[in-house]
């Protein structure tokens, strides 16, 4: 750790950061990965600044899997954030003084951010293999319902919001799920997971009609004991024939 | 304009800057507007820092309304490029001395780019439209097709490639043409500017039938005259209709 912000932005970038929208699926809702900052009880996306030794790409994974114990998972930009405001202090100079209680008078001195713009990354993980853990200025790190996100600093509201909108706008080219759901999962459970990035109920023939023309998931000799109704098939993702399609592309629409 | 990098920078972001690629569509050729530097023969997109009062939208609408001459144009974010040596002049030094020779010795005193982050835009404009207009450090701006593209300046060979397939997955999912395209065209031009995209052929009737099952298409009372074939009808995109099919999303897959 460093003694001072400013020991630190001697190799990093001042007016450059990335934010990651983190979605996690669990019983059935779309999640999110938040930070609680210390001192000031305020949440905010997981995120840091750029080292310049580092890409920005190798930033937002350095990034994720400090926070979440994982590397190699679905992480894409999908927009950098640059309005004027965006980054002033919540609610304005209040954090700079709070923050210099809890780390010490004088941690920011020598550091002047003019403006900072945020690139925007979108990651998808499996809800049970990420051990959310906080960062040297948060003290907690959790999942929150989508439904249930409070107030958060800076633009980080907006940026769930188009983070969510690019995710819609990917399921209809790319399949979606790999990603999101355990090794191996119901047909139902896919199309809950559909239903709920999309926000909208398909017909259960039709959805599973159209899944299974991609030819992506293969159908396990097994079945999910204890479900409530029938038991249901187990199915996993044939990860070669799921990569092509997602580089050629898939057009999901019902 | 200032009398040195420093004044301009008292007032713009350092580290992050934009560029704009920049389609155009003439004689069945994609085109791309490149701008050549002074004192050093080099090729870059059009591109320019933000200034502090303004957002990084307003920034590539600016930049974009000075090298074209037009505003409001379709124009979008599509990657931000942050690798480590992206910005190393090119060749190293040599840019800077060459660029101290042209503007005086001393005009970039007091300014050190330690790394640039640059925001990458895609702009689809209509061909005859445009105005081409060099800024302060270059002395030329011109449209050139894709396939001569030369060695340009930082990495933006490859922005011209992922802006190309932005463009292709974009199409996918979202009418494109009226900003390429004249008020009026036949339907081989329309054809001629989706295959050119995608790199492919379409067969005729096929390609007619999806583009008018968008309904975003009005068939016009007027031929072209002194077409090669028989006088082909023209069309002209109804703009609400395109404008909520551009929202809503459509399907083309050939």
């Amino acid at each position: 750790m460093e003694h001072s912000l400013k020991e630190f932005f001697d190799r990093a970038l001042k007016e450059v950061s990335l934010d990651c929208t983190v979605f996690g699926f669990h019983e059935g809702e779309l999640k999110v990965l938040l930070l609680r900052w210390k001192g000031i009880d305020g949440w905010s996306l997981p995120g840091g600044h750029i080292l310049l030794d580092e890409s920005v790409d190798d930033a937002a994974n350095r990034i994720l899997t400090q926070r979440t114990g994982l590397d190699d998972v679905f992480l894409q930009q999908f927009y950098t954030f640059g309005n004027v405001n965006r980054y002033v202090y919540h609610p304005e100079k209040e954090l700079l003084e709070k923050m210099e209680t809890t780390f010490g008078k004088g941690f920011f001195d020598g550091i002047i951010f003019r403006r900072v713009v945020s690139i925007g990354y979108l990651a998808l993980v499996e809800f049970d293999q990420v051990q959310p853990t906080p960062d040297w200025f948060t003290d907690e790190c959790r999942w929150w319902s989508l439904a249930d996100v409070p107030h958060l600093l800076f633009d980080h509201n907006e940026m769930i919001d188009r983070a969510l909108k690019a995710l819609r706008q990917r399921i209809r080219n790319q399949p979606v799920g790999i990603n999101l759901l355990p090794e191996k999962f119901t047909m139902p459970e896919l199309q809950r997971l559909y239903e709920t990035i999309l926000g909208r109920q398909f017909d259960r023939r039709n959805f599973q009609k159209l899944l299974m023309s991609y030819d992506i998931l293969e159908r396990l000799d097994e079945k999910r004991i204890g479900a409530a109704n029938k038991s249901p098939y187990l199915y996993r993702f044939v990860k070669e024939k799921y990569e092509r399609a997602a580089a050629e592309g898939v057009s999901f629409t019902m």
